[in-house]
């Protein structure tokens, strides 16, 4: 391809990262692509320090798809009435759904009733997808079906932002969109001291003044991280992802403490968006990464993509605890930054 | 650059789009690198509806990057006190950030104070860069300084998340980040009709119910909009941009009512974070786009980074546009977007 | 009781407010207790304005109360597992929640997992009582018998702030706490002009510049009201009700729009935690309100406190409505509001 | 009064709570209205506890109030021009401020633009009232000043809930409204143990999973706390204030952590809104209150409402940590509400 119909994104690989959980158990190099050289030198830091403690625990908690459709009742008191009888019909719902794709399976719905409009959302399970177009064709077809079986409903919109993709919220981590996952580590006081040149009390001191209660500051929501965004983004343009998604991700959490002095590290992601098939991933350069990430194997649905996000929440794990090691010293952010960044600038020729 | 260290995103031009402001009077192709393909059509409908109804008007209002440092002191009462000191020394905070960069100009201070940690936010004006290094530059010799000034207080962190970068925030929007940048636009109803398939009220209806009330159901903050992030993420990734931006980016506003029957349509972006110069800017694909906007153009400081944040402003009005008429029509969607995808497929060879 | 011993705030009836819902059919008077005397009067019009139009169509839409608990498992892979026993063992809950009062019945129940914490939030129907104690109860007896069937898990709190109570949240909207009820009323334009000084157009215009979108740019959350707190503050004190709750309630939207030129008006507040029974509603003055609105009569549990919940929603709207009609009027607000206020200081000796 | 034109709150003193900060330095008994008696014994305790370890140190950051007023603009660039014109002219408003009332000062104003919708939102101190009509004279004052200077905008309202009174906001944090007060402890480990019934470990590890951790979830908004707003609301109808100001009261901070093996204990509370003149506070039970607290004394305008900001803050910070103590225990919260509750209905005939 001409360099002049793409953007061209940078990509080195980091790791290797040390994955121990049940669905994955397995040590793996993470491609990751961005602008911002320093990211990965300070994430490989990060997989060193938790390669050397034995590895990340990863946990998969939940796996879903949502679109909330928008309809106007005649008043407040048919919007109850409908979703009380969409209740008693859930398993015509959960038959639509399945006719619309071979991977879709309805898990649940939402309302909320404002006035006469009808907010529900739905969540899907899709498969290897992210799922944006099959939760999208089941949302349609549910809604075409409501429209045809309650003709005093009106059509208001296919996406009601009650979704809600691409967009902060609270909603989304309240009740679920894309993978939820939680990588969790401990290190021993020893690796925090030689690898990541700080203390466990250091760390679990910024984290709480910076993460938790500077975000607050700022008038956060559902979010304490220091730079989650990072690993995203650059994991989700290696991977051929709607890197769009990256705003829902970027809302997880960080919880660290100190036990028998050693550093307990975790990440929380509820809302890591991607998958192994569909727009970007049939590029060669995705597949050749989803490839040796192991994600392209014969498997059941679901099982690649949920290795996938295993693997980015392990990586954002690396960055995270990497970076908040390097601001609890002062003036190591900084120098460091402008070391490796000159660095970059010297020895490639992009 | 072997297709094996970098990710390759499919770029497209869309418009032209044209421009009416004072600070831009153009028109312009906007370079959209997506592997959403329906996003290039979409954004095109957009820009030949906006064309066609005489451009868009966009407007600066502000202009700036932020970095909050945190410091710990003795007590509550010493950090007032701090606080009161360093607003009689503003002028030599002035100085400090001078000598970091001769880019960097010191706009203004803001402070929190939660039990003993002062959280100080600086905001400075960073010429044509983004201006996240130059920002951490300023932060870190304040801090130096009140560090060896006033010997009571302790470092806590170079960056406290009251900033708020990469990340979702109230703070961004209030005291602002990045560019801050309105466009709007009337549009006949004839327009709306002709080339959006829609009328004006369809539009602000759907506006309402979607992107104001189902966004605040979902528990948003300072958004309303369908797609921000998309056409923000397109454009980022197509000059070079460290894309994560978009977090902020996609905390904007849609303002839509019906003057006369004709449409006046606006989006509100407080939080544009792009440069001209620095990470990324520098790629050859990113510097041939950047040189095709007309952002490259030997300037005074900061004109070419506000051009650039203009035009996007600008794009994102047309691909919300576009969108939202789309979702007005039921089945619209959902149609449009499988049978460009599909064609995607077919005609294209990545 | 000597006024040493107790805060007396001044009480007046408004309306006749006329309500024409399914579960309450009925004309009432209002007690309002307060301290800014204005309220009354404004409140007043729009009970004027709404038994013009013929009455308040008001919809219960959800009933519960809820508690969190936090527990502490040894990584985030024993929570998980943990959450697909217990729904396994659903009924059991069912039962151990029924053991700690006749009124409590389990609904339903949500988790969210942080690291190795797992917040699990139940939610009840509590009867006649807001039922605050009665969830504690139940998630009490949930929570120790947790842990003594689950030795792994540890206490962290009966009260893990994802109930969450008495304090600013996106989750009691989502999830439901308290009494969620929607109040709807068509206004013809010439009762807005006649006795709300307005028009339709008037009325919706402010609604979205002030309501929606101004409560977007403060960082609002899941709120679209002027002042639905000093309606529900004055109601909850007459009746004897925790005060404390309007935190959650204030969190309500108004949907207003133009109808074949008239004015569609509705609020929705989907946490109104109100009871007619526990603290504070047996003191005489709040007995002696609640007989008067009709909440104490012997009917079937729950069916009193709903009718108050109800009540409380149409006041809302009175309110709501006159003080946006108000606000339309270059001058009006501040004019009345000082004459009232006079008024009331020379006819009232308190 | 008769009871039926009056609400009636039992009230009690909890006390003597020690402050010594530099604006308060006393022993002070607080009156505490609420149908809610467990809060008594248990702010008492907090008192106890607190005064053993020598007492409270409070410190006022902060004092305004805020009123936002909304224009129309021809367009945003119109609104850009006015703004930057308003600049130079702050003189003028600071003039315009002072005629509207002795006691108004303009202290501050931002703007937001949003579209055409120029939101401006003034801060003022206001003596020792609240300020919430002084600030809307004030607002009114420059509304109207604006409109026949600039005879291109138009009004849209005097009140665009950029303000924001009575409704969850981040920008009442964020740009100050109301006192603005951190009240701080170091507690001895033997005074936790003693008093409290636990340690400071304890505290500290409940604080970070319940205030930080699970306020989060829930999609908190700059809250920390478990029940400020209970304090609050009680002090404030024992002292004829607004209570509906609790909303924004409740958005507060508890930071506490472990310091050489004792606890250090802080809350603090940006939005507290009272004042110890106007509506309310010439009941006889307010003034009387009022009286014993200290805050009706012939002193300089904004002291007495200050002193009193700062006596609510060290009493929020006694219930708080007494609740948080309680909580560290299994089963104590529960054992002791209802014991308590118990004994106010057999000693009390109110």
């Amino acid at each position: 391809m001409h360099s002049h119909n793409a953007a061209i994104v940078p990509l080195e690989f980091v790791g290797p990262i040390k994955i121990i959980g049940k669905e994955v158990c397995d040590e793996v190099k993470v491609p990751m692509a961005t602008f911002e050289s320093p990211l990965w030198p300070s994430t490989n830091r990060g997989a060193k320090a938790t390669f050397a403690a034995g590895g990340i625990k990863a946990t998969l908690v939940d796996d879903r798809m949502s679109r909330s459709i928008v309809l106007e009742a005649i008043d407040a008191s048919h919007a109850v009435e409908l979703v009380a009888e969409l209740r008693t019909r859930h398993e015509e719902l959960e038959n639509l759904v399945a006719t619309t794709s071979r991977f879709a399976k309805l898990k649940d719905w939402h309302v909320q009733i404002v006035g006469n409009l009808l907010y529900i959302r739905f969540a899907i399970t899709s498969g290897d997808a992210s799922g944006h177009n099959m939760v999208t064709a089941a949302a349609e077809a549910i809604l075409n079906w409501i429209l045809r079986e309650y003709p005093t409903m009106q059509y208001v919109s296919i996406s009601g932002n009650f979704c809600t993709d691409k967009k902060v919220s609270a909603v989304n981590g309240i009740l679920g969109r894309g993978k939820y996952v939680v990588a969790e580590i401990m290190i021993p006081s020893a690796i925090c001291n030689g690898v990541l040149k700080t203390t466990p009390d250091k760390v679990v001191n910024l984290h709480i003044k910076k993460n938790l209660i500077g975000t607050m500051l700022a008038g956060g929501l559902r979010s304490a991280n220091a730079h989650f965004a990072n690993m995203l983004l650059a994991v989700y343009l290696a991977t051929g992802q709607d890197a769009a998604n990256i705003i829902e991700g970027s809302q997880g959490i960080v919880h660290a403490e100190i036990r028998d002095s050693d550093l307990y590290f975790s990440v929380t992601l509820p809302n890591i968006i991607v998958g192994t098939v569909g727009n970007g991933k049939h590029l060669d350069f995705a597949r050749h990464n989803l490839q040796l990430l192991g994600c392209l194997e014969p498997r059941l649905p679901m099982v690649n993509a949920r290795r996938l996000a295993i693997i980015i929440a392990c990586s954002v794990l690396c960055g995270e605890l990497s970076l908040l090691a390097a601001q609890t010293n002062q003036g190591e952010l900084m120098r460091t930054h402008l070391r490796l960044e000159r660095v970059a600038k010297d020895t490639k020729q992009l």
